[in-house]
């Protein structure tokens, strides 16, 4: 049967190795509908190669800019209401949401209360609303299959296995680009330095993230979600190769782990061929070539991102938006230059101190919070 | 419910470990019979405790010593015959065939047609007749659940998962006692060297199989017959520190592994409680703890019984009945001193080579195929 698919963030890396993915099996999937920001070129470039039913762009602008590039017949859509719109509004039966960020957060709804199955790789989504986007998900009978690797192989290890039966998870994370250095030696680091990540290849904003540990704090609040896990069960353990991406331990002391070479396009094309799986174009994992897997304990003082995602993980209802919010626009300012990368971890601390934890929110009071926490992160 | 249980080899390594998993839960299991082979003051405290329906001694003269002995009632069987009589004849659902070397076929056959699953630790029961074994068990609808660490993680990765996805399986090995030994510092060394393996505390004769990898041969044998793999898709990586107990290879290049610590109690758990797992008093893994996990590529000419493994794997029909009956009977005489460590691969080499491959043999081809081994090895 073909996969219907609608690809929100199509340029960004998992965006174009979903294609990847795509253009490797092209008999197995259809795709309906591509969504982008502002890189209109490529856009126009995988709508000529793909056929998508319709297409989306940042601006209005952009979107003039690039139809008459189109193929004959495809709907060209444009800012937040046209990523909702093309989340929702075609025959795609499932949603891979790539976007960066929070702002993923209406168009991932939309395409839940249309029936879709989302293929999740905008963990901001479920940190930021998480409550919201499972409860609608469960209600809808749709899955939410991850895409990040580290939960894409828990999800992978929990195959035919019962919860009931899980001890803990443990997500495993490389270090990031400054996992040898001290804090002393942190205060003086470049964008440049922050952005070449030993083990995988990802957009910028991610990248930042894995060097202060956000990204597994993001993480460990998605395994919170996904899989209904309480924080104490959730562990953080440094493994430099990136080899095993995650395991889940059992009640027995089995512990069943997924490992691989760093390559995205495995867990993209396991969220796409789940029950099944496919053969793929990636490289094997030899272990015997790889030679050793080292690991060590994930200390919270080194990594105070990692240590407040817990934090407010714990504290729950608004405190992750915040969380967030803050973290998003840190890293904005510090690529931008504008402040050091140790000040992303003092913003963020800093918003959250602030912010005063409200009920548990709905949709419209997660984006008054959202922007709250922006407008603070952006003055501190 | 509670699981009815007969163990065969009851005083062994892996029936003392099982009747450990038994007394860790005792209101899940009944146990229906207990064989033993010469230890009769074990097995005495072992029915004492566990209150058999019957139990059974290798002779007549050890079973009319222990009868006084045992609780009222308890049916007191021996040999060969009470073997296969305990095996089939009571209600036991699941027997656990934990007994060394081939002589565990007949018994094993005949818990099969009385419609039991089997919990299987006697490898060479598949060695040596896996055609009739495995053909038998679907017959009958009966499970043959592994009870080898390196099975039982096999059995574990695949779970949930469809085999026509599976490329390949690999099998661990810790190398042995003599893993760090050149093949000239072999000629010398002591059966007391031997007996000393690094990471699981085992029996003799598998700990002398571990040294000289026919055990890993044996299981490459067994891993066909458990789980229809050619041989091209069985492989095997030295692991010297035995956590990762083995692991798989789908078509998308994702590796499942199981991992623990060294612990036969996890695996043997396992095969009594699946599909569910239990709470086990086993230590729990530590990755950080653990540090590094080193792996290595094995080279079959540094270890012959394991190329033969293959070969006569790959031959099949009677050649693995040969390969196994040699073996046993190098490895006896090795730990009798009567041979050298190194005599044990000749011994098997010699014995495969004088031995004309038959057609898939019966049960009796099986049985005198193995008379004939056993006799030639007895005397090269």
């Amino acid at each position: 049967m073909t996969k219907k698919l609608t690809i929100l963030g199509s340029t960004g890396s998992i965006g174009t190795q979903t294609l990847d993915v795509v253009a490797n099996e092209p008999d197995r999937y259809e795709i309906q509908g591509l969504a982008a920001g502002n890189n209109a070129a490529l856009l126009i470039e995988q709508a000529n190669r793909f056929r998508p039913r319709s297409v989306c762009l940042s601006t209005k602008a952009l979107a003039e800019e690039a139809a008459p590039h189109l193929p004959a017949g495809t709907q060209v859509l444009y800012g937040e209401e046209g990523l909702v719109q093309i989340a929702a509004d075609n025959d795609a039966d499932t949603v891979v949401t790539a976007i960066v960020g929070s702002r993923g957060l209406k168009a991932t709804l939309a395409a839940i209360e249309a029936g879709k199955h989302i293929g999740l790789a905008n963990k901001e989504t479920l940190v930021t609303a998480g409550h919201l986007v499972m409860k609608r998900a469960a209600e809808k009978g749709v899955s939410i299959l991850p895409i990040d690797s580290e939960h894409s192989a828990i999800f992978q290890c929990l195959n035919g296995e019962t919860l009931s039966a899980l001890k803990g998870i443990t997500l495993t994370a490389s270090g990031g680009s400054f996992r040898d250095l001290s804090r002393d030696q942190l205060a003086g680091v470049t964008v440049e330095q922050a952005l070449s990540h030993p083990n995988w290849s990802m957009g910028a904003k991610i990248t930042i993230d894995s060097a202060t540990m956000a990204n597994k704090g993001l993480e460990v609040i998605e395994a919170h979600w996904l899989f209904g896990l309480d924080y104490e069960d959730i562990h953080v353990l440094i493994h430099p190769e990136s080899i095993i991406h995650s395991y889940v331990e059992f009640v027995d002391h089995s512990i069943i782990a997924q490992l691989g070479l760093p390559d995205m396009r495995v867990p993209i094309q396991y969220a796409l061929t789940y029950p099944d799986r496919r053969p793929s174009p990636t490289p094997s994992l030899n272990l015997a070539k790889q030679g050793a897997l080292h690991f060590r304990e994930m200390d919270l003082n080194r990594y105070p991102c990692l240590r407040m995602a817990y934090e407010s993980g714990r504290i729950g209802r608004s405190a992750t938006t915040v969380y967030n919010a803050a973290n998003e626009v840190a890293v904005a300012r510090f690529l931008e230059g504008a402040i050091t990368f140790l000040d992303i971890e003092r913003v963020i601390a800093n918003v959250l101190e602030r912010h005063s934890v409200t009920a548990v929110p709905d949709v419209a009071a997660i984006m008054e919070i959202d922007a709250w926490a922006r407008i603070e992160a952006a003055a501190v």
